[in-house]
């Protein structure tokens, strides 16, 4: 049986001759017993490229990575299609109480950082609890000083804290910078209570400029809370010495199932392939690379689909989606995608389907649905999304689903150094490969047309 | 109530006045259920001085604010016995994988690492799956290389893993070193799977040329045995670049509830004072010096007891026990010392009791036993060590009790940057110090006497 898999593989024109003659149920069942893929996949990318940062050399191996992987696979068509970038590198990172008790911090530059002296910045740390408060506090609390920004995000199943709880990264830097601050660390926008802060992107606001802004573990965070409690005057010295380093190249890597009937629309699906620079990007997100390739192959060894999967592994999401806009600036006017869905949540169980298809579509919303509720897949209410890389296809009306993984353990290791292999549950792995297969291969061969959802929307 | 009892700590020799006329079930219960004198030393000692490593001006502070603690609280003749001692320093840390897959791991240097050239030591990597295999190797297999070893270590509610599998850290850099290899790395000896590396100390055997030698954190040393595992040479560039900065001064903070039957004898007890230089030290050991501190509070507000309970903060126990053994060393002699026990393994509960008590003893020990039950403490069958510091005491034959603390998750944290405040259980941590109050507060009081529980032993 083996040996069968590993010659189909070799061939795919084999594979692709005749149409799926197991149900998707067949192929769901299959996969959450069995599949293989996807590990081989996520253990491959984190041990034999490990960190990869976009834009660098280290995204470039990513890349070639992929190709060989994808092509090893047996897909078709698989290729990169390029695109600029402006990369941000990290430098030094120090943060130091300097007085009343002389103690080091641990921190990390939030993504667009400013860079200090080599020798940081001295100052007074002025605290907020929240963004409002910063807002609500008149320059000359600020001016001169390095703004601490509190916030009190907890676990939700969701990850809907994220969103609210991510204002102080996203624009508390931009706030103090205005206000005259020197400086800003944030308390990471994580959940858990290890040395490893967590970094992700923030972009300055048009006319500020950029200062050094880091993020403190939690236990940092919470020890210069403790610090602060004393009401003595609190100097830290931050040194953070990022560089920007001008425009170079990433790129989105392409893989085809082709289907055997080609009026009937593409299905996107995919992950990204680059991570931050702290971990290996384990659950963020070769999880979602691995997870799609996976189902995707699953349905291609069972025979051809009526519509054309595409497994789209996209390049810099992680300094702004620049993968994501670069791939919808190329094909959405030409390509008739008809459905698509990213996996960018980690690896734990899938929970939850989001369904965003046109009312004539009612039916195939049910089927997935159905097919979905064995696997403790409960149906959500809410709009599909379809991910920060194709976002941009579902706002402009493309039929989008949401496979919602748990997130209660998510934000303990999202842009840390902790994000490695070892956070993932193999289990739970299968389980959602199990659920795309159902999905796609739902999708891939319902025999309905699959519509425009809506009409195009605007980006939150 | 609580004017009284601040009355009392201000003016301690009211409170030695009298006899104590609670029981020490009473005195248990009642610090079960609501001390906080653990807690607020814990937090200030962690909050206040941070990490404290042996021998350097953070140590010198920690003391300070020990003698200021014990003071305030109404100990009597506290003061600070210095010694010298030898101190070694940390410096840049890095680990890199040159080839095949080049990526940065997380390493940090082993207590008396040597040093490597600011650039590096670059070699292939060669790896043992435990001490012995090293020990087996050949020098061939071994000479101009960076040697790895591994281990299996898992978490144990008494600890006893640390012991077996903890011979990478202790005995594998020498025997690497006396081998040819150029550097050495160990996979941390560490139950977590968190980025964050377990240092520790070593020491070179005798005639043994100091080489750079660190801990991977575990998933890192996971990563390498993948890197490894694909059958190709692996070089790795490791950086690690300590100094030893020469004799500085350390010193034992000591304090006292003098007893009113000097010819009884003095109860000590005790924890470390100072800490790895990476975490805060909240388990390892401000922990330690909290519940030992607060449980002789405890009694010294009840009233006084008939033997002295002398209360010693350890300093520089982590580069070697010095302050253990200049304790000894300058009292075994003088002082009518009759029984000993440290506290040094966390703040969570206390699940087990040794005893070593003379058989002339035996009912105290089963007092104290009877005392812990209701705390769901089992009595042990083993003999007691009184801890690192106090073992020197325990092995010339002094009566000890160890109060055993569930060691399932100490691992985790122990000597990691992980080792924070956070990571204490207040509910445990009063549970420690009630086990600690019942414990001394029924010894201090036995009206028998404490003899020698044996002749002298070697250390292990």
């Amino acid at each position: 049986m083996k040996k069968l898999i590993l010659l189909a593989a070799a061939l795919p024109s084999l594979a692709f001759a005749a149409p799926i003659t197991q149900s998707p149920a067949q192929l769901r069942d299959a996969a959450l017993e069995g599949d293989t893929v996807a590990w081989t996949m996520l253990e491959g990318l984190t041990t034999e490229v490990g960190q990869r940062l976009a834009g660098t050399e280290a995204e470039a191996r990513a890349r070639a990575w992929a190709v060989r992987e994808l092509t090893r696979l047996g897909f078709a068509n698989v290729h990169v299609e390029p695109f600029d970038m402006p990369v941000w590198v990290r430098g030094e990172e120090h943060a130091e109480i300097l007085s009343p008790f002389p103690q080091s911090l641990v921190v990390t530059a939030l993504g667009n950082s400013g860079a200090s002296p080599a020798s940081g910045v001295e100052a007074e740390v002025v605290a907020f609890e929240t963004v409002a408060a910063l807002e609500a506090a008149p320059e000359s609390a600020v001016r001169g000083k390095i703004v601490f920004i509190d916030h009190h995000m907890a676990p939700t199943q969701d990850g809907s804290g994220y969103g609210q709880f991510g204002a102080p990264r996203r624009t508390g830097p931009s706030l103090a910078s205005r206000k005259g601050a020197v400086g800003v660390v944030v308390r990471s926008i994580g959940t858990d209570h290890h040395r490893n802060p967590h970094t992700g992107v923030q972009s300055w606001a048009a006319g500020v400029q950029p200062i050094p802004a880091g993020a403190l573990s939690v236990p940092d965070a919470e020890q210069l809370q403790r610090i602060l409690s004393r009401g003595q005057p609190v100097r830290m010295r931050l040194t953070l010495t990022p560089r920007n380093i001008g425009t170079r190249q990433s790129g989105n890597v392409v893989a085809e199932v082709p289907g055997s009937d080609p009026a009937a629309g593409v299905i996107v699906i995919g992950g990204h392939l680059d991570s931050w620079d702290l971990g290996t990007g384990a659950i963020d997100n070769a999880a979602g690379v691995a997870i799609t390739t996976a189902a995707a192959h699953r349905i291609m060894q069972a025979g051809q689909p009526r519509r054309t999967i595409r497994v789209v592994l996209f390049g810099a999401e992680e300094p702004g989606v620049f993968g994501g806009q670069a791939y919808f600036d190329r094909h959405h006017q030409g390509d008739n995608v008809v459905l698509v869905g990213e996996s960018d949540f980690g690896a734990d169980r899938v929970w939850r389907v989001n369904i965003t298809l046109a009312p004539a579509n009612a039916a195939v919303g049910d089927r997935v649905a159905a097919l979905l509720a064995p696997l403790g897949i409960v149906r959500g209410t809410g709009a599909a999304n379809a991910g920060a890389d194709l976002g941009p296809w579902s706002r402009a009306g493309v039929a989008a689903i949401d496979l919602n993984q748990d997130g209660t353990r998510y934000f303990d290791y999202h842009h840390t150094p902790d994000d490695t292999l070892d956070k993932v549950d193999p289990v739970q792995l299968r389980q959602n490969v199990a659920a795309w297969t159902a999905t796609i291969a739902a999708a891939a061969d319902a025999p309905e047309a699959i519509e425009r959802a809506g009409p195009p929307r605007a980006a939150r």
